[in-house]
């Protein structure tokens, strides 16, 4: 028996018990005559005590060889402390200790278990396992299982099915690239991970699954970003004769139950906003509510006024800061201009007008434009004085992707973006097809396997190229925060309107029919209408807990080179498995040429 | 708007309501003037039906378009049945059809879906999604999805915590054979699937998260059998600062909840039963108890008597088959000899001693035992008149196990093996380390992390060879009806003992370090007692529903070449991911040459 309570337990109420507690040592305090151990478990610290006068001398001087993180096992009674500590829910008890044990030693770790610790990244992550120990990484692994549990329970009792669908797969070109695994049992030939169990949840739905979900791990070998993985997990949902409503319904009621049930937050009804007026209100798909500061358009007053960069611009649109006129110097003005002339935004310039107290203008297009104009633009902008309006001009794409950099940028200076606050919100109709100029071919904008809205099936089928760009799919996304949680559409059920849009795509029909013949034959027996939605749970994790990074929500996370630092992986294999996998190395020629 | 109601929901309470369903065309009866179509959802199945008197002509025209496994979608009213089913829950009514419409229509399937099909396995495979629809598949996917859910209630409720622990780790030569995944961004390295996972369960425990479960999937690349899956599902756990008690007693109310929550069976406390007294009483580490039959030992008595068979045998020891005299004719024990003569078993013969209904006994070894001798055998059997003794002889190891296939065997044929009874009990105190006489090296009996009983630790760490050999573990299985369920053990805890431990199995400590450096190096940092045990779930769940394939109750199970035939993976891949990946392919020469 290591334990009769935890170390999160005790109160006044069990004073005068003997209690068995066992965990690590946080710190010890040594007056000579009396001792003192916090003794810390996964569910708080309690403080251990010896007293000369009482103790046994042997007991204190096994107490003394102990040091931090050593993991220990003491029996004793609990008695009221004189000095009460209201830092710990076991503050108001302290341990008498008759009889102590060492269980194990610990070496001096690399870095504090505290709450702030003074461990780089790269260290944290080698000893993952001490990392780990420190509440603030400990409860995010927690939340991240109380997430899941309430997830599972909410959906199973809507009927929902977690149905696991396999890891090994077949490998498609299709999307990202897939981590393959060489079949031993079956020569030259390889499975794949699966990036999502698309196909699966749509094969189940022909199999009369009707409402099928799983938190499913999935894999992208992607060169890697903060906040992304290798392998990262979704909640992967599919339903059967459903409309769009249906599934945002079914999941906007899930993302609230969990806000409730998780964080105590009532959500309101999500808004659900069209793609189009997303690009155009705030330049990006997954805008971040939590503050206005919407585009405002000048093209039709500010275009052919004589001012050059305006006048060969496609748009001119621009926001209006708050109470900024104060805060940005000229010299402020400058930085900025040069942070949106960085390579990452690609900005040429900025346009800035400030409103000022007195009424008046100032703007670095005085020259061309007079304090009537200028009025105008502050009536569009809803601007007051005190603010400052930034403009940009140019291509109408790139500007607005510009201007929501810049929009981001001043919501978080301002102090709009409040981790606290939560904005979730419904993006809807997106595009069907993306036209790329490079490679003169569409791209699917959300998957091969997305419908064309019902509407326009007969155009799809029959329609010519301008009629293929024009066309819009029940697909949506979940932006909370302006992170996207996730995503889905509701798909394709029959097979012609399947081969039409995988020939849109660039498939040949034998590439069509070999990579996703099963679907399309599936279709042939009985396939319901259906849709579906992946929310990434990392992400989702990470951003109700306010932070950006998801790494903390992942046990043992990758680093950007795809390696896992604290067991050494990936490594090299032995000559015997190359010959059963029937494969040869070409890395040391290549890699040394 | 697809659906009001679900096929299986409607009832005479819903009488009058205008209700739309959609689902399959199960049948269709036609009889002109009338028409009704069974319509099949997950939930059940509700009666169409189309009268000319009142229904529009074009409506039952549209009907008469369809097939088996059309899909639809039909709004009508609920009315009474004039002749109500019993066989289905919604027998009361039935919909008169007011709006009719198929959704999408369906070849032919190529067997029936109906309880029992007409598809053999292959081709049930292929088509998955039309298997899928027939009751009994269905539900074991959906029985699969609640258990997993009370699992993880039941645990969470226990203060455990599902940790998702990383699918892309590290190739280790031990165990079974390694699924490998080759890393693009680190040329030449690969990582490895899970078999399971171990290491990063017991970096949990040191990590300080106490109680942690999942249930995940593993992989094996081992050649496939009946009840083997190249990925199969684990329910994992590990505990810190628990004893062997702790974790039986911890999973044994798992089990016994499960059982209760989902089949509403109460079972009582499992029985320990020591693996010696197992091999014993049953030949086997994992004994079917359902029945008893328990070995009964001879050797003392009937060796050295002038039986040469005997004279030379390590062992002599039998079963009893109870009442099977009268069934048994000298042509059905030839046979039955036969049966255990066959390499699988490999039994040289099989004596046996009939106790006729008159008190004599008839024996194949008349030649060498008197009445009284057999009389004093059938004293140590329990055997009464019209019971039949089976025999068997010689060396120990392999005589217990041919008649742990002759008990197992015999209960079969005497119905004793009921699929509605369940015997769970635990089997404990595996030896650690089993002796290879061939390679001449030591094997964990459970795996190399598995500690040695406390009081044996010492010895394990100064003792000799002999003293190895006598090492007991706390390890132990959970066993239902002779299915084995999972099993664990205490770990150890402790470097040196650990790396006593890999040098006893024949790693050098240069290997040992390599493969698990990253373990013995967190053991050092405060590493807490533990222990934990992992189920085989897909296994749990075919034992629950007395059917021992796991392949139904896995959504998209592999053949036994490891191939999904439906998706037609594993395939070949591209020649430039072979190139992304620094590989090459030697699989078209050697399977030529």
């Amino acid at each position: 028996m290591y334990k009769t309570h935890n170390n999160g337990e005790l109160r006044m109420a069990h004073v005068g018990q003997e209690v068995t507690l066992s965990g690590w040592v946080q710190t010890i305090r040594d007056k000579g005559f009396m001792m003192w151990i916090d003794l810390r478990d996964r569910f708080g610290i309690t403080q251990l005590m010896f007293n000369e006068e009482v103790s046994d001398p042997a007991l204190m001087e096994t107490a003394r060889q102990c040091g931090r993180e050593f993991v220990i096992k003491a029996t004793g009674k609990v008695i009221e402390r004189s000095s009460k500590s209201d830092k710990i829910a076991t503050g108001d008890v302290e341990i008498q200790v008759t009889s102590f044990e060492i269980l194990n030693a610990s070496k001096v770790p690399p870095f504090t278990i505290e709450d702030e610790s003074d461990g780089g990244d790269e260290i944290r992550m080698k000893y993952r396992y001490l990392d780990m120990r420190r509440n603030p990484v400990r409860e995010k692994i927690i939340f991240r299982s109380n997430m899941a549990l309430e997830i599972r329970k909410h959906l199973i009792g809507q009927n929902f099915v977690e149905v696991e669908t396999p890891c090994l797969i077949k490998s498609t070109p299709e999307g990202a690239r897939d981590f393959v695994v060489p079949s031993r049992m079956n020569p030259g030939q390889f499975y794949a991970l699966p990036q999502s169990p698309q196909t699966f949840k749509q094969i189940l739905m022909v199999a009369g699954m009707e409402k099928y979900f799983q938190i499913v791990k999935c894999f992208r070998d992607e060169d890697l970003r903060a906040d992304r993985q290798p392998e990262f997990t979704q909640i992967d949902c599919e339903m059967a004769f459903v409309t769009q409503d249906d599934i945002l319904n079914t999941f906007e009621s899930l993302t609230k139950h969990l806000f409730k049930s998780i964080l105590d937050i009532d959500l309101p009804d999500f808004p659900r906003m069209f793609y189009d007026d997303a690009m155009k209100l705030y330049g990006s798909d997954k805008p971040d509510t939590r503050f206005g500061m919407e585009f405002v358009e000048l093209t039709d007053v500010a275009k052919d006024k004589g001012f050059v960069v305006f006048d060969n611009a496609e748009l001119i649109v621009g926001i209006c800061a708050e109470g900024q006129v104060e805060k940005y110097s000229n010299k402020d003005i400058k930085k900025l201009t040069e942070w949106m002339q960085r390579p990452q935004i690609g900005a040429k310039g900025l346009i800035y007008v400030k409103c000022n107290a007195d009424g008046s203008f100032k703007s670095s297009v005085d020259k061309f434009f007079d304090a009537d104009a200028l009025k105008n633009w502050a009536e569009k902008f809803g601007a007051k004085p005190g603010d400052i309006m930034f403009i940009l001009a140019g291509e109408e794409e790139k500007t607005r992707k510009q201007l929501n950099e810049l929009r981001l940028e001043m919501g978080e200076r301002m102090g709009l973006r409040d981790p606290k606050v939560f904005k979730p919100m419904w993006v809807v109709d997106f595009p069907l097809l993306e036209w790329d100029e490079e490679t003169n071919r569409f791209h699917a904008m959300h998957h091969p396997f997305t419908s064309p809205k019902k509407e326009q099936m007969e155009s799809m089928l029959n329609g010519d190229h301008e009629t293929m760009k024009g066309l819009r799919a029940d697909a949506y996304d979940l932006v909370i925060n302006g992170v996207e949680i996730g995503g889905g559409s509701i798909r394709i059920h029959d097979r012609a309107l399947q081969e039409k849009n995988f020939k849109l795509l660039g498939f040949t029909p034998e590439e069509a029919e070999e990579q996703f013949g099963f679907l399309m034959g599936a279709f042939e027996y009985g396939a319901p209408p259906h849709g579906g939605i992946a929310f990434g749970f990392d992400r989702l994790c990470a951003v109700m807990n306010g932070v950006t990074s998801i790494r903390d929500f992942i046990a043992f996370p990758k680093n950007n080179q795809g390696r896992d630092t604290m067991i050494d992986a990936p490594s090299a294999i032995h000559d015997e498995q190359y010959e059963e996998l029937y494969l040869k190395s070409t890395a040391s020629e290549e890699v040394v040429s």
